[in-house]
């Protein structure tokens, strides 16, 4: 009898478990769903990779095409679509192992470099995402990971647009770009975030406040050194079109959602939390600059206030899944406040004495609070909540003083190495071609850069010289 | 031989059972992903509330952004964005739970209003999203249910914005969000979804037909009123750039696939009928409206189509996850055809009789189709779909006459209690700052609001007096 | 002692077992979390089919919109909006049982269309996707299914608009789409998805290179034909705002991530393979695209770019999860090399010599690159790639080249189908209204149109004759 039921019970309960893990997904061929792929999160990274997309094209086209001359609105444009392009192409044929594969260069077991290989065969494509020097498996595909990470890759070169609008050479910018993105991008993403030397000793940086927003916001001060400032007549801000910043500044706040969201790799407990801290930092941000815009001019503009938000939304990407929401509403409010006086301060009244011109404030909106971000994940970080991603992190004031310092370190040696490699990057390309646009190109805009201009013809007369321009014909 | 084989069979098929339940999420700290957490759920409720996050900003923004005069669109857009960034600072300190938490005031087990805590803590953020008093624990987490109700709550004082254009002070802008948020919209929130009375009595809003748009729409209307109408010479609509409210537009509708499907607070079959039911919706008030419009005018303007639309989503918003698709159907044609009345008998007739000017008519787009939607669900509800999300609920079509009543019921209340709330704040804020800014500053418009315009020079001069003016100076 | 220890292991592993298939979903009802629901999948397509969506509305309203002449602004944007309305109308009366459902005609076991009958009811509703002759069930709900089926019919004649823009008459358009979309649409959606004949005999379309752009494009150069050419003096494509434009592109492309990565109908390995391709392919056309407008016109334009990355998502349409990624490539090169030369040889030279007046170019990003794509398709599938969606499948380059000959037999076949069938519904629209708008009509625009114009008075001067008229009145 005892027999008989055993019997029974083994069959039935064997295929109920065999049910349980298969059943489910029936409905599609079993290799395309195995064991180790959890389809929420591959669904949520795969959206979230979306989002980050959507910053950038159109995000970011729109955000820094529109507060451009309208004459400049192709050209912003084009430098950041070009951006994205070339990018993807670098990336899947050796950037993404460069930043996460096996270490091609490691010094001691301290990773510097993956080995640069191309993700093209079907065997990578439909693999278990890894990082194995991180030692990191998350239960999406491989694919889903570089295209995650690419989208992180190519909004880094197209931040510094902000920077070089309106001057910039389109050739010198064609070649900068895959130059940089692999000889500064990729060896920083690797210290970071592909298991190297970096993380290894402790740094870390949950969503890119150095590996994005520091290199990006260094090279932008260099670069606009470098390349010089815009013609003399244009050097203030005059942003033709604020409606589409505004559609800009919303395609990056919620797209944010994505960009801190998804770096858990998976839709855990600690993605939710990124995504509330996140929001909750831009808000208190945006609030921050707004009440220091009331208080000391009386008026609060719709720039400001996205500038705001951007501050906010940076600093709290180093941050954003470890710390909790009082971290958040802190380092919200300290990176709102700190860009708002390096704005006002740095900004408008030291780096012109030194004829660096960040057209649109990179230095201050990136820079500025990606490096803040990331001290202060050094002290908020919330062993309760980092125990959801990476557990054993806690920051200073959860007693370990280790973790200030080395995300301090991690900041010095991203500022040096972005700051270098940019300067020797622009310096080499120099010899190509010249990294300015000639005057007359200034002069005209778009029409000689591009050959076409953004708007039809009566919306948008300029002046050359003395004669009113429009689209290239004087007015009769 | 049994023995064995029993043994053998015990220790596999263990290992089975722990790989099931284990295995999948084998790349994740164990924690971020207990066993209450559905990956596919938290991932659609995070999608979900990032699309109604873009129906705000940028999506309000451009839609009545583009709607104002050009002298106007930056004022516009920053009631939204402001409303955005101040109700999300409110929502975690304390209104989310005062909307959602443990009962702080209930009159024999009717509860009335929420205990109003942070939801800041390490605890709360990562803990299972539970509605204690609507007996309620959905398979996602805390975060990601408080981030999706923040998008709802932020996005209605923008709908307000709508009636509000072109005269609000900002000033008592900035002090009205804050008090209209936290007096009217957290306790009508309570009432409907939080587990208190109106849905202890049975009365059900699936997406917000009361608890946003007639709530919103009441108050739209009663602040018009209070704030006054728009100058003289203004007083028509005249959107400057119908691109924009055409991109708001698509927002607004795609945006509501997560307005209406996340509100399962998973991704369940309900989900999917409510997505569908909602295009539907929208499409068949949109025909509605276009055919009106042909039939009475011979023509079809964009701006009547997007109010169709408009009005489609805003009826089937409180039905979407309780009626079938015929439900739908019907519910579409009857709010676009009802807004159209509305628009061209009461709000261009009536509504000018008694000086009450709702700019770009929240009245006959949110209030009507809000209230008609919610009453018609007492007809529509079809027990076998509402079965997937509130078993028990049916409509007077199916025998329940009751639940119309309690819809009904349930919408005078809110009606009331919006309308007498909205009327008591505007007059205490009144007594701080006024609620219109003066003349001379509507004259001049966003220069003289916020300190700068949303467009570059040429593009816009604007008419003071017998002045041409452009940007603020006199052209020469 | 082992009797003991079996009974209790039974029935401890009992309830692990019955907890491992319910607890996770103790949150929802349990009949709408039904066994046959993965919900991973089920949120990843709701939320591709959101974004594809997105690429109608707002994308191709603003993306054609602002490839227009301000004048006729709302009419395009109007030409989407309703087609997508309409189509939706459609779909859930009879169209998609028509394009998915059980035959309601074959021929010899080879389907040729479905029953038409409407999908209103909950038992549908809320049942399991099924595709009855493709013998498909993937783990997601009919509603979802529908849903994402119906954003891909609605943008295909979405699609046509750009070659008919600044001339149709809006009530023929308003007759044309339902009856375009019921006899064209339908039945190649059911040849080559829903298990019809084309299927049976092994064509495959991954996403819509055949169904969606081959059909679209045909009917977009047989429409330009008789419905007869722009005026002569506005035969020239000047966009009137071109930053709309990029918003509408960027849509379009990330976009595409649902458009190819929900074809799986599942977030499988498959769906990631097909995203990542699907950026590569558009990075690579736009690339190609701006390496020979750089070396034959030595400049680089947006329009241009934007051309070649459309060109290269249509591509790898049908593409995208059958290949690996040096398939991706060589499309992508291919698809916007050959849309390049099809746009400077034959739509700016052949064409106008038949005035054929193809005004954005659909017939060089969607004809060309569709039938190329599914051509390729039938070289570069990739069986370890296949493997993922469609175990069997494989490109003449891994030896079977069957599946080249039928890649070219099906494209045939729907070229001639819609062909055929667009210039039969249109002269068949012809009787009733005519096709073309009255030359006064269109010379005055959007006003005479639509009775509004996109923009604010004076940013829109108009010339009539020698009259300028802004808005309709001439100025004073």
């Amino acid at each position: 009898m005892v027999y008989i039921l055993s019997v029974v019970y083994i069959v039935v309960s064997s295929v109920l478990i065999v049910k349980a893990q298969s059943q489910q997904l029936s409905g599609y061929p079993s290799s395309s769903v195995p064991n180790w792929l959890d389809t929420g999160s591959n669904a949520w990274v795969l959206t979230a990779a979306t989002l980050v997309g959507l910053m950038s094209v159109p995000g970011l086209m729109l955000f820094y095409g529109g507060l451009t001359k309208r004459k400049y609105a192709i050209n912003t444009m084009m430098m950041v679509l070009y951006a994205f392009s070339i990018v993807l192409v670098l990336w899947v044929l050796f950037e993404y192992e460069e930043s996460f594969g096996s270490p091609l260069l490691a010094i001691k077991g301290f990773g510097v470099l993956g080995k640069p290989i191309p993700i093209l065969s079907s065997g990578l494509l439909g693999s278990q995402a890894v990082i194995p020097l991180a030692q990191q498996a998350p239960n999406i595909t491989l694919s889903t990971l570089a295209y995650f990470q690419f989208v992180f890759a190519a909004i880094t070169p197209a931040l510094i647009v902000g920077a070089l609008i309106e001057r910039m050479n389109f050739k010198a910018w064609m070649l900068f770009v895959p130059l940089w993105s692999a000889l500064v991008y990729g060896p920083v993403a690797y210290w970071l975030w592909g298991g190297g030397w970096l993380m290894r000793l402790g740094a870390v940086d949950f969503s890119g406040g150095y590996v994005i927003h520091l290199d990006a916001g260094v090279a932008a001060v260099i670069a606009a050194m470098l390349v010089g400032p815009r013609l003399n007549e244009e050097r203030k801000l005059a942003p033709h079109n604020l409606t589409q910043v505004a559609a800009g500044l919303g395609l990056l706040w919620l797209g944010w959602n994505g960009f801190n969201g998804g770096d858990p790799y998976g839709v855990t407990i600690d993605a939710s939390i990124a995504v509330l801290n996140t929001n909750l930092a831009a808000a208190m941000a945006l609030l921050a600059w707004v009440i220091l815009d009331e208080a000391v001019y009386g008026k609060v503009s719709l720039t400001g206030a996205a500038s705001g938000a951007v501050a906010g939304l940076v600093g709290i990407t180093p941050a954003a899944g470890y710390v909790n929401g009082l971290g958040a509403l802190v380092i919200g409010v300290v990176s709102g406040a700190a860009a708002w006086a390096s704005l006002n301060l740095i900004q408008y009244r030291i780096m012109p004495l030194r004829n660096i011109d960040d057209a649109t404030g990179v230095f201050s909106t990136h820079t500025v609070p990606g490096f803040l971000g990331g001290v202060l994940t050094g002290v908020f970080a919330d062993p309760r909540i980092a125990d959801f991603i990476d557990p054993g992190l806690a920051g200073a004031l959860y007693g370990n003083v280790y973790q200030l310092l080395i995300q301090v370190i991690a900041a010095m040696v991203v500022i040096a190495y972005s700051g270098l490699m940019t300067f020797a990057i622009l310096k080499l390309v120099s010899k190509v071609t010249p990294l300015r646009a000639s005057e007359w190109v200034l002069r005209v805009g778009d029409r000689e850069m591009h050959g076409e201009v953004a708007y039809d013809e009566y919306a948008f007369p300029i002046q050359v010289g003395d004669v009113e321009v429009i689209n290239g014909r004087s007015r009769e």
